[in-house]
């Protein structure tokens, strides 16, 4: 038990440094590996796998809402980076810049893609006709670059994995509904695949996209009590389409332009699931996304039948789950301690004892909980149980985040409730002015996080300037 | 009709210009579109839906067999670019260069990976310790980027989409075995799913992939008489291990240096479906990879309960096979036309009087045969005959290839047979020298494309010098 010991206290505890906390995590669950790439990362077979997982669930529902998939190519030239001017703006400081092919200089620099809506537009220009070619519905899978001077795995990497949807509508009405529509299935994600409780919201207008209309939002709060961004879903209105020239006709034979959104997440969730649901054993999987859903660890393994039966479990399970048998030579402590660290969501034990009597024991990841049960109805059983591990997931996630999420109404009571109780939301109103959003995050160090859909009404002023409240607003520290 | 007619008659036909035909295709069944970045091509929903399905059943076969999927950064830096000598020399003068990094000079310039092995040589000398941690199975889905002069859609693209696999071995019969497991997988692949023959063997030393020991490949004849590498499986021995000092202690506490491979196959194959099965109607899929595998056309659709019929029969038919009902205001004529361009495996029209005798009409697209069939059992009828398209595909592929490939004993020889019967795959004894294979090439303009593991014994002589013959080579131009 000794070798069970030095590997869960080789990672450092939440509490005593929760940066060193998070990416001992990412090493130790075999996720990333670093390279000589700066500010890259290495995904490995168990991060990517989680990805894999995401992937498919995201992406049959992009599907069944009629999106279909295409590949951009990764270069952008920078004459087509720069038609639409806020946009560029944005982005020019912090793009790789391709200058040669082999031996040749280039004529005109290509930027390595840190998104696509000009490449998008490019192409929508050239098959965008008539009413009848709308909507577009388009997404694509790939990985972007953005040359960040610091970077932390998943959360903030110079390459990063990410889906962008693209779609033309023929009106403004249309393209609102599909911004609000795929915010809705990236927070339904995240409610009932990661188990993570987000925030829908808009951002104020200093912090949208570079380009769009209007930027909406889902925010998380992390087990430290910082913020994070875990989706986008962008308005652009026709902005781009006149910048592009993308035109059609509609059924009156008139020329109009097309109005436009994008939406996106990215390997960043990877991140997320780590700081919302790990603890100090190591990461916590939400079970929809957990390359090995159940871990079978048979105890006392070398004694006459026990594998026989482990085996026999395994067989029964391994169709409807994600299972793995663990029949190496290690001792079962130092394998409970390995998917723990792994956040494997349920371990099944069973030894001697349990065979005798027709049971096993399932114990829980999230909450360590172990549970006698009986192996004759152990299908149902597991199924039951990893809906249980999810919804007690999302419940504690979501009172951690209650916890940790706070009303006020005056920039005192502000500096007053973080000083008390660390970092966390704040909710409180707002006018509207850029001016008191920039001083609020001066004063305070806490920044506009989304203007939520669910509105409360906390007071009727401002908490910086005391004019008139528009809205409140929820406040934080952003990854 | 008329509309018809015009649509199909916008194909440059095959036997007038081949490459206007191939790029008709790939523009007009809706695989492709083009950019302003040079060189690189847009893969649209329908083209892109082909990689999915390739994707999906060949990712399948790598993890039955135990491959994990990673993902490594798309930059290489130079320095590590150079550390294998050969690799370095093969792939230097035909890659894209990032220089800077927002507005930064970076210090070392990276180049966008136009392969692999050595992130993941740099990775494996960071996990790889003792003879437990091997094998490692690795395989990556991504794009790479190969400054090609000239370029063609799916064929040659300075950006393509493929996997690339990197395994480790602890020795070189392990590896040896992989390499040829590999190559198996994609050679199946090809016949049973894309129904297309390939021949398998060695590359010449010569044509042998920089950096590796042995390159086998598997080779198809297109449509107009090119051959076309179709994939291709690297075993490398410890040559990278040792220029990447990776090691690991075996049983006996010895280090010893692991054994490599490396298999890709690219997007290239969608240009191969192409030129092997399509025709002057547009393309050719074959069912396993189809996006549309059946595609439900009504005839006399405004007729009493023609649609009400034909959505029954598309009931029954989608959940077993990818089904389409097209019930657009166009003609059944047009739509005829637009399917066979988008090489719809099976066509089934149904209107009144097959409704009132119980039938539908089912079209195969690859000889354009029509079968009336009852829909009492459309279900299996409808399985027999992607079943039959399969293979019926198959076999005019491989007539198609044994029509085009000649026995040749002299240059002469070869000469005259390219001469008469246009280009083709020539069998012909070889010496083994590399002056020969160049001479042969200089002489007659084909060159070696392998040397096939099932051998034929021709004559005892070297086609070129009159040598005694060590193998049997397959030449031809490759694409």
């Amino acid at each position: 038990m000794a070798q069970d010991k030095k590997m869960v206290e080789s990672i450092t505890a939440m509490d005593v440094d929760f940066a060193k906390w998070y990416t001992d995590i990412c090493k130790k669950a075999d996720l990333i590996d670093y390279s000589s790439v700066k500010g890259c990362m290495i995904i490995r077979p168990y991060g990517y796998a989680i990805w894999e997982n995401i992937q498919k669930i995201l992406d049959g529902r992009f599907k069944e809402l009629g999106h279909e998939n295409v590949y951009m190519p990764m270069f952008i030239p920078e004459g087509l980076l720069n038609k639409e001017k806020d946009h560029v703006q944005g982005f020019a400081p912090e793009v790789a810049w391709v200058t040669h092919g082999g031996s040749e200089k280039l004529t005109e620099r290509l930027c390595v893609r840190p998104t696509s809506e000009t490449l998008f537009c490019e192409h929508y220009a050239n098959i965008i006709r008539s009413y009848r070619d709308l909507p577009k519905l388009y997404n694509q899978w790939c990985s972007v670059v953005r040359w960040e001077k610091t970077t932390r795995p998943f959360l903030r990497s110079r390459e990063f994995l990410w889906q962008e949807g693209h779609t033309m509508h023929a009106n403004e009405a249309e393209a609102r509904e599909e911004t609000i529509r795929m915010l809705n299935v990236y927070a339904d994600f995240h409610t009932n695949e990661l188990a993570i409780p987000v925030i829908k919201g808009a951002k104020t207008p200093s912090d949208k996209f570079a380009g769009a209309e209007d930027t909406y939002c889902i925010e998380a709060l992390m087990h430290d009590g910082k913020a994070l961004q875990a989706g986008t879903s962008h308005y652009f209105g026709d902005g781009f389409a006149r910048a592009f020239d993308i035109q059609y006709t509609d059924k009156d034979n008139k020329l109009c332009y097309p109005h436009q959104t994008s939406w996106g997440v990215t390997t960043r969730m990877i991140g997320e699931i780590i700081m919302t649901h790990g603890d100090d054993s190591g990461l916590v999987l939400p079970p929809a996304i957990a390359p090995i859903q159940v871990v079978i660890v048979p105890v006392a393994m070398h004694k006459d039948g026990v594998l026989e039966k482990n085996r026999e479990l395994y067989a029964r399970l391994c169709d409807k789950f994600r299972v793995k048998l663990d029949d190496n030579d290690q001792s079962p402590g130092w394998k409970y301690a390995e998917y723990e660290m792994k956040g494997v969501p349920l371990r099944i034990e069973m030894g001697p004892r349990d065979i005798e009597e027709g049971n096993c024991v399932i114990v829980t990841r999230h909450n360590l909980e172990k549970t006698v049960v009986s192996i004759d109805d152990i299908e149902n059983t597991v199924a039951k149980k990893l809906e249980e591990v999810r919804s007690g997931m999302y419940q504690k996630a979501l009172a951690n985040r209650e916890k940790h999420t706070y009303s006020c109404t005056s920039i005192e009571e502000i500096k007053e409730t973080i000083k008390a109780n660390g970092d966390g939301f704040v909710k409180a109103m707002w006018c509207g002015d850029e001016e008191c959003e920039d001083k609020v995050k001066e004063l305070t160090g806490i920044g506009s996080r989304c203007i939520p859909f669910e509105q409360e009404h906390l007071s009727d002023h401002c908490v910086c300037c005391g004019k008139p409240a528009k809205k409140m607003v929820y406040w934080g520290i952003a990854y």
